[in-house]
């Protein structure tokens, strides 16, 4: 290993990406996630902010967990009312004790929700307390529901989509590494800024592999409106850390390019962010001829037509060609 | 074709608008969205985020959704009950399938708002348990409907009135594009800036006319209260893609203005943007001699007026003038 | 008045401020709105954005117009009921026509909170298809109150008190114009900028009186946490438009100084803006010695105490002084 | 005193802070509040913003908080309907003089929550009107309850650990101030930003100790993402005001650093700000070797785990060391 050379030296790596140059595996998620785990912490619960976790739990989930958390919290009061007594509780069915147990629930998810029928109402002391106390923790919960509701659609996203692979291919005379991405919901993106930072396993002065990081220059960084899909062009020029970088360096180094789009939404009036990250480990760098267009006008030539399932097409170098 | 040559060789594009110097139709519409469709996405409703939908809708649609978004709710819950059996909810007027049904459909309502006067209330397990879970479900409804309102009208938005046209009107020996814009609402915009771009078209290499995009530089690109109106003014000199174009000229070619406007709000404090274009093809950008005054002082002189409804009234040229 | 000359004509005046140089009365208000009325429109809510207006109203006004809604709709909907007739609801005391007036209306705030008691209870159709009307446009109502009372509690507010005078005081073998603030809530003000505008009436080339607006230089412009009070200093220097003017110009002249103060709330985490402006025609800027300090250590030496009672305190010229 | 010399006169100090140089104890809290007492103002409650207060509440308070105005709420009420007169009320249990009272306590609650089982319901027109008034004012409770849940909540918070101490340690053949940070919720942030401050007890031209205000440049003051734990470095070299410094000096003056960090949450879409100050006085500028690592591959050499329980640990000099 001690013979091993750097490849980079007469390019000026950053050390300002928050990353260590020693981490193991991928730097960044294909969501643009940090592939970084916590420890420590006596109590893990302080490792997780709930309100973030709830805005990033699927629909489907966040759902899920609103009507469990919903039937838990009326079991735990059914029970609590079942053992003071059903003697307290007026109108109840008597007849079986799971009909009692099942009218204690329903009484239970009457209070909870405040309609409150009022053909089964507490009598007594206890369970009028108990009723007044779910009433009120009933409403609560409905207000944190609300506020959870209102936080998950308000915030604010990208809605983009990246091309899940990047092209390198013949450019100017050279050769580019290239992506693209298309916003695919009716919100208006505009002043969209990215940013391209690589990082290439390198040797240092001992010859030990380490990751090194360079800011990836784009011909063009930002873009007035993101109305169509806009593709991403670092030209591999000498200043390039992929400067005559072949097919099999990229196969063989560990090269990933993380991606930072920041973006002003228009509607939200926010600034949005999106990342991604492509590793050529993970066979997410591919060489190949072109992207293929994604956009054409409308039949009455009205409009443009963006086609978002294009955003992946690409053509390959053909069999016959070098 | 091919004889055409192009009258902006000495002026530098831009092509960072996101704008394809190919695109069909206008660019962008008059209220400021791009003239882009999307298609593709096996899934159409991933090509709409319904928050941003329903922040779009005008107050009588969004309204009318949500009265009929209860209506059926509640004819489904009340299909539901009936077909569960109207033995199982006590005080339903039986007296014909219609009163039972409407009576069902009044409890289903009582439910879902968690009214629960309780003169008609659920007994057996089936009905009980889906009012148990109908009255879940409304108060979910109110905590979207909640979030929805609330987003609706914190949504930060300019409320500033452009001018539908765009004038070009004699300046300084020369002659320059204006329009205005005014505040119309009881909101303060502060630090407003402007930002126009032209599109016109024009040949390329192949003689094929194209769309080149410029920057309009003007007067005053930056005001610091937005409190009168606002008139922005282009002058037309060598620097702009419109020296020397004639009227003929402008109604040949597609020339499209852009105005992109980005404020501040210091009642949200928040960024608001508004957007608009002229294009000449839709007889917006008009030769005329100026726009007329649109304030004075009011009567006791303590104050000054801001007539909105001068906001598109010009001067025309006299038939006997040049 | 044709004899007027500018004074001046050394300095380069504003003509990006917004605001008109033949406009009538003060530019801006005390409180930093501009002195303007808005006219035409032939709808005169369209003037309006209710969501700001309701924002904008005091605490007492706010809850007031809550509760005479309330007592509104009730009303409404008690003569809706009652008109329908009083047998289509149970429980009904029918004594006099005045206690069914009153349990309908009771009936109706039940309906309208869904408490829904029972007590009374709609039996027809068509007081039933009211209630369940009211029932949803009751939650919708208490939707929006939620809305409006988190958007005016969570409104980004500077909580800052500026001191209701301006001084021009002897500074550094010159003179200065000064006004200070200080934050008085438990908020963190920081990263606060001000900036200062004057406007001034001049004579113009035809020798009318019109206002000209400069930019006043600060000392100090931006200062890192707004902890104690901060005192804003305007050295009269050459490059000031106050240069050699006398406490007579000053009241002859009719001079207002326009402050725009901006900063970050860390509580809020949200930019926050306060502006007031200083007339010398209502006297508000005055020749004095100095402003008495507004803070002193505490007892115990551990803290540093800041009176908000002496931001308008300050020393005059004692009558025996030049 | 007046033999002292100013050992800083070839630095610029700064008087931007909005510091006072001769205020007494601490500047800023560990927690990042500085250390400031506002007196004055005639009500006492003009000196807090309740909606501060409120978000600034640990949740157990805030919780209690609540419980505690929802109980007394229905205290008062209850005092209100007893003294009216039970007789207004249907179904209470009139055993005794406190199963009246705790009877119309919950009916109380049932109103206030508008559970309303209609068990207890008001008859007369007092008890009505005051139970209409109760329902609104408890929904209006729960709107604002709404509202404060979601404003603590989606508070924006950096969720950062600073390490309780700075280390002076030796650094470039010279020594350096360190401390370190750590994220340690779920949240991403990026485009962070360190700002150190330092104030330190100087003699002025009249040999009184005043605190003067250093602005400490740091080798890296913005790193891109804050995925692991970042160590701002601060070099002590001759333009620093620590050069030179003993520890003995560090002992005797009164040296603090108010550390600004200000970063983008991706999650919530907003600028998040943390504060804290390590000071001399305190023990909390320490010298000794190192800060030991906080990060480690983990076992698979998947990801990097990060141990947030090491944020404080260093290497002290051992005893036998110089």
């Amino acid at each position: 290993m001690a013979t091993l050379k750097s490849k980079f030296s007469h390019l000026q790596s950053r050390d300002d990406t928050g990353f260590s140059s020693n981490a193991s595996g991928r730097f960044v998620h294909k969501n643009g996630m940090p592939n970084v785990r916590r420890a420590g912490l006596s109590n893990p619960l302080q490792k997780y902010s709930w309100y973030h976790t709830m805005l990033d739990l699927p629909s489907w989930k966040f759902i899920l967990l609103l009507v469990l958390g919903y039937i838990l919290a009326n079991l735990c009061f059914a029970t609590i009312y079942y053992s003071i007594g059903i003697e307290h509780l007026t109108g109840i069915d008597k007849s079986t004790p799971l009909s009692k147990f099942t009218d204690v629930f329903f009484f239970s998810a009457q209070t909870f929700t405040t309609v409150g029928y009022g053909r089964i109402a507490p009598v007594g002391f206890l369970a009028s307390m108990v009723a007044t106390f779910e009433a009120f923790l009933g409403l609560l919960a409905f207000a944190i529901a609300t506020g959870l509701f209102y936080g998950r659609f308000s915030r604010p996203q990208a809605f983009l989509k990246f091309s899940k692979i990047a092209l390198i291919v013949p450019y100017e005379g050279s050769s580019a590494l290239m992506f693209r991405m298309a916003p695919y919901k009716n919100n208006l993106l505009t002043e969209a800024q990215v940013v391209l930072t690589c990082a290439i396993d390198d040797p240092d002065e001992h010859g030990e592999l380490k990751s090194k990081f360079f800011t990836l220059k784009t011909v063009i960084s930002q873009i007035n409106t993101l109305s169509l899909n806009w593709t991403v062009v670092h030209k591999i020029d000498e200043y390039s850390p992929f400067f005559e970088l072949t097919k099999e360096n990229f196969e063989t180094m560990d090269v990933e390019v993380f991606v930072h789009l920041r973006a002003f939404d228009e509607v939200f009036c926010n600034t949005v962010v999106q990342r991604t990250s492509y590793s050529s480990h993970h066979q997410e760098i591919i060489f190949a001829q072109k992207f293929n267009k994604m956009y054409a006008p409308s039949r009455r030539q009205k409009t443009t037509v963006l086609n978002l399932d294009l955003i992946d097409s690409y053509t390959p170098y053909s069999p016959y060609s070098i």
